[in-house]
């Protein structure tokens, strides 16, 4: 038998051979969503610019309502509102500005007395609080200040950086071209759902390709990744070639599914090796996705997983996306819980398992439930999961009542 | 003061005065990702269809494995392989047959033999291992039994659903028009992002606007949402009134953000009223997003929400949307994890508080840390945030070490 690697190793290993070159394009904020920023990008201003009052109130020179209290409120002239901007007024000893949320703060003034805290009677307030400078202020460059990193380079663009974006008034940004991966699935076996009478088509012992869909629209998920489906070729050397072929030129990586042994039936990998390939990985101590390898063909990096749905669902999001991100430096975040496991994990010495969850709420904590089942072809362990707990190799298992981690699916 | 209603009630108010129609379409597996279902799917099959193999090894009938071991291995003869399936081999008594992971079982065998656990010679093979029926077996139906739900209406279509569907043989299915939303900003003081000279546009004392792009974008990662942002309007009744028409002609739900009030500018509210619509929801006992509020005009759901980012982020996460969700019965996860929190958060009576927090590992737990800031126009809290923690209205506060929900954004 030959030693599989650790997937941990596995992947410093492929990334250490991928060598793919994004372009950058120039988008507007919405279109970059999900895109990965290809820049840092660098606030160049103070937010807020000015300092604003953070409630409806009066602007006042804080120092003028040393004192004041609902017993000894202390009366004030009010010159003016903030707004129009372009007023320039001035609050001078013993003056108030009407101000409302956001607003600048008028010169002179540097403080906010909130409605509730004066009586208004005609041109004249009696504030009822004493109040400390910037009391209800928000100071220039406390929300964003100059040279704050808004999205540093290699980051996923959620909506909040583009929220950070327009604050600071830019409205496009540079991101790398999306991540062409193809997707070739093997097997004279696997037909495409839809190609004709399901019983019929299962009663003749075929199968229908649920690995196609489940790689592609996960793919799909990851806005920076533009998955391009290339169908099913069946068990024949020189057609599976050909197909590669084709993906080598189209996509900057290329992932195969069936026919990645290890068993009588490594012909993914006697394809990569006919091309010319060199193989980098070839099988990981993972359960399921032990077949999972890897190689590079004409400089691409290519990918042999499972034929089986969950097997290469896993192959690809903890072997496959894990060394390309690592290769180019990108920071994808994963949603994670840690919750209480309520039934022991056992694990197989060696072997880093994926175990699809089930989480629900008990009493204080998150609670854990492993879903059980055999086999990596069982599409009911992802159809009733919430997420998948790992047990590290150099891990026995889990015991009931043990806290662990759980990526959300 | 008017007084707010609760968060809950205002969803509930809302959701019970939506009367939203939307058409049905049917989509190919991929297309519809992220979708909402429109209607059940049941499997009219079962998988497997066959009995199958779990395993790489030798078909056989259990009972003639009894009593086998290490010490005392039986010997059965290899009469060929499973495949290909229209062989119709037949497993007798005595008898083996070579089967591969996944293939179906030869009829006569109730039972699989791992090759680890046989020696093989020739066409003999020595049984190393007593097995009960079905050993290594997947029995039909045990994945996917005839009837199974597969999705049922109103469920947001993750790629778990789509292999399920690829699984029993179906390549399409019927999802619900994307909801469209129209997004209007108003306020005179706000200009779009990359309008001008991001000094001298703030110089000015005018804002750049983020609410827009934070909640288009936000809406876009809603796969069954389709935003439609309309741009910005000064405050100008009548220059409202006339987006908001053409809004309504346009979209199924239209948010307003900006001029929402409770201050001296309910000017959105004014417009919806001028224009015949009925306001349901006036002001929410929400901190932030005191001002949401909303109403029926034309028969579509309208919404006003504050004009400043997080507030109008808000409003849209834990209002606006699940009032539409409710009303339409779908059913949209939500990532939620239980974690410690690190300090004290209080609440203000009678408001739910959305706190903005930061997430980390600590000890045996995740660890939630609140970020401390005023105003809800801060864009930091949120671009720092990993999620956001409620603090229910008849909640006095959580203390430091309590274990809090928060849901991860």
């Amino acid at each position: 038998m030959r030693t599989l690697l650790n997937i941990d190793v596995a992947v410093e290993i492929m990334s250490k051979r991928i060598k793919i070159e994004l372009k950058e394009e120039k988008l507007g904020l919405v279109e970059a969503l999900y895109r990965v920023s290809s820049r840092d990008v660098v606030s160049e201003i103070d937010i807020p610019f000015f300092d604003r009052s953070y409630v409806d109130g009066y602007a006042v020179r804080a120092e003028d309502t040393y004192g004041a209290s609902e017993s000894n409120p202390i009366v004030l002239k009010v010159v003016g509102k903030a707004k129009p901007f372009s007023s320039g007024i001035v609050v001078n000893t013993g003056e108030a500005v009407k101000v409302y949320t956001g607003d600048p703060l008028p010169r002179g003034a540097d403080a906010v007395v909130m409605l509730e805290d004066v009586v208004e009677n005609g041109d004249k307030i009696y504030v009822l609080k004493s109040l400390g400078r910037y009391t209800n202020v928000a100071v220039r460059g406390e929300d964003i200040s100059r040279g704050k990193v808004l999205i540093s380079r290699g980051t996923l663009i959620e909506p909040k950086h583009l929220a950070a974006l327009a604050t600071v008034g830019i409205n496009e940004v540079f991101v790398y071209e999306k991540i062409r991966i193809c997707i070739i699935c093997t097997g004279s076996e696997v037909v495409e759902p839809g190609a004709g009478d399901a019983e019929a088509i299962l009663g003749r012992g075929l199968v229908f390709n649920s690995t196609g869909v489940l790689i592609t629209s996960y793919l799909k998920t990851l806005g920076f990744v533009e998955p391009i489906y290339m169908g099913i070729v069946g068990d024949n050397q020189g057609d599976i070639a050909s197909l590669v072929s084709k993906a080598v030129d189209l996509c900057h990586v290329i992932v195969l599914t069936g026919g990645a042994g290890p068993s009588d039936q490594d012909m993914a990998i006697d394809v990569v090796e006919s091309l010319g390939g060199e193989i980098v990985v070839r099988g990981i101590a993972m359960r399921p996705g032990r077949p999972s390898s890897a190689g590079i063909l004409n400089n691409k990096p290519i990918y042999m997983l499972s034929g089986f749905p969950v097997a290469a669902f896993l192959g690809l999001k903890y072997f496959v996306l894990p060394s390309i991100e690592k290769a180019l430096g990108l920071h994808i975040p994963r949603k994670i819980v840690v919750a209480k496991l309520v039934k022991r994990v056992a694990n197989v010495a060696g072997y880093t398992s994926f175990v699809r969850v089930k989480i629900h709420k008990c009493s204080r904590y998150l609670c854990v439930e492993p879903i059980a089942a055999m086999g990596s072809g069982t599409i009911s362990t992802i159809l009733d999961s919430d997420g998948i707990l790992i047990v590290p190799a150099n891990v026995e298992g889990f015991d009931k009542g043990d806290f662990v981690e759980v990526e959300l699916i």
